[in-house]
């Protein structure tokens, strides 16, 4: 294995109030860590770009403390032990972690886990065997409390938590529609992925759509986005519907989170808005990847990823990608 | 019994979008019915005003058809019997129904309640053993799975419902602060309702005297009010919180609902926000309506009814009385 000398990171320069402009991030040259006692260092090879960054850095994440000015933004990512002095991790072993977003990473072993390159490429383990697989999976099945009668919508369906949601609901049984930008999107879904039906929120009205593919209404609406989208679900839910709360990607990049006008429809539906994060289930990822592996050898579950080129230096502009909703499927960036 | 010999009546004359004006609303002067077979009059001697009112004639309601044009205005109400042709009611009895904003009322029995005059006065029958009190029972219980280690906030806490509600989660042991707007309805709720706290929302922030009150978060939110009270208690969710919605006053008589806008505060919260009505537990009221009766014998409830005078043609006036949070406790038009 061939070693850099120098280490490259993107740190937080400014705190963004919306999107990030180039001057709130930093590219810093550092020498290449070398590992202690008890650690050891990684070459990070992939690194997942994920909605819920802007969260991180825009200090509007209720969920953990925003990223401080001056850190290495904080990413997961796939790589490869290039040295070691730490007894359970040995050179050449392939690892997922919260390695952050540069080159070489210096790790402990916390919160680290194993990857198996022959079970499944390695940005695989960023999409449907990653974090946005058991999104998707606990989600659905746990506070979707999903059944196999149920008329299930997703938001943000062809992204990489909607895509691999919208699927695991086909493999259950339940009628499947996804909602998505533009048309190749709304094909991808339901020729490549086998979604019932597709809504183009940018050509279509949402609720009207709905009304037409789900007649009886929404028993679970797994949402990634919030807004208009949500909105739109409100007025078209069943009775007893569950909204699973994934997130609100339409509201990361806004000065001000716009909340869904319609919420009193919850009363009349007598449903429920619950919200959720996938590591409060770390306990049970292994039963999940076990179940979201088979579903992908059987060629049942598609894992999408979209490779980013470019390395470390390419970040800024892979998340705005993100917000641009270029991306299909899961956004990875590929580092060299 | 006295008879008069007309029936005066409060017929829907247009649709408001927002707070109703006097034209909405007409007088009308019809004779007494006469019951046929099977049915019988009542006289009407309460009637309940509720918030949902102005959902009912506005159309914003999803859970039930507006009330049409020309329709005599929707209500629940009590009164006694005054002619019969029907087996199982007798003259002289007192009964609750969905009998409308009338002297009078022809029914054939179908959903009308006997009521115990002995047991309680009949306007308790609008307030803790009625709909309000079933909403506050099951609302708090069922939706907000309760017990005694919560830490409980109630919205509009001296309103009907929130008044119950926050008194039931005192009994079942909870710490409990209400939300209410001026001194009297706060000193009201704390010193004869004995709830831990109030917090006025219109002399305090309250998210800053939540921070005080419940410092460790807000377990059970029973929020009957909306708007910016709602968006101040999701930024002070405990870990799994649970949202009981029951109404959003605050949005009734507005020209759009405003949504609220820190919704994602439920993912970071692990928290869910349900809707409910109470009769859908309607094959559990009897249950209910005995606790509940039992907790007013003993002391520990207080059923407080705000009793509006004038009869029927006052009912405009009581109806916006609500909207401008004059009343406290229960709100009842009594009909002469």
């Amino acid at each position: 294995m061939e070693m850099n000398s120098v280490n490259h990171q993107i740190r937080l320069a400014a705190r963004p109030s919306a999107l990030p402009v180039p001057s709130d991030w930093e590219l810093t040259t550092e020498p290449v860590p070398v590992p202690g006692p008890g650690e050891f260092v990684v070459g990070v090879s992939h690194l997942s770009v994920d909605p819920a960054m802007l969260r991180w850095i825009n200090g509007r994440s209720s969920d953990s403390a925003p990223v401080a000015i001056g850190a290495v933004m904080e990413a997961g990512a796939a790589g490869q032990v290039t040295a070691s002095e730490h007894p359970g991790f040995g050179v050449g072993e392939h690892v997922y972690g919260a390695f952050g977003v540069q080159e070489f990473a210096r790790s402990d072993g916390t919160g680290v886990t194993k990857l198996d390159p022959l079970l499944a490429p390695l940005p695989t383990y960023l999409g449907a065997l990653g974090t946005t697989g058991m999104t998707a999976y606990f989600g659905l099945l746990d506070i979707g409390r999903l059944s196999e009668i149920d008329t299930v919508v997703v938001s943000g369906a062809a992204g990489a938590v909607g895509s691999v949601a919208g699927q695991i609901a086909k493999i259950e049984g339940c009628r499947v529609i996804g909602i998505a930008g533009g048309p190749k999107k709304c094909r991808w879904i339901t020729e490549d992925l086998g979604f019932d039906a597709a809504i183009d929120y940018k050509s279509q009205d949402v609720a009207r759509a709905l009304e037409k593919h789900a007649p009886g209404g929404v028993d679970v609406f797994f949402d990634n986005v919030g807004g208009e989208i949500l909105d739109a679900v409100l007025t078209r839910l069943a009775r007893g519907a569950r909204i699973v709360l994934s997130g609100g990607v339409s509201q990361y990049g806004a000065h001000q989170d716009r909340g869904p006008a319609n919420y009193l429809r919850l009363i009349g539906a007598r449903a429920s808005m619950t919200g959720f994060i996938a590591p409060d289930y770390a306990d049970r990822y292994a039963e999940a990847r076990a179940e979201l592996a088979g579903w992908l050898r059987e060629g049942r579950l598609v894992s999408r990823e979209d490779i980013h080129q470019g390395g470390i230096e390419a970040f800024p502009d892979a998340l705005l990608k993100l917000f641009a909703g270029e991306n299909t499927g899961k956004l990875v960036l590929a580092v060299p």
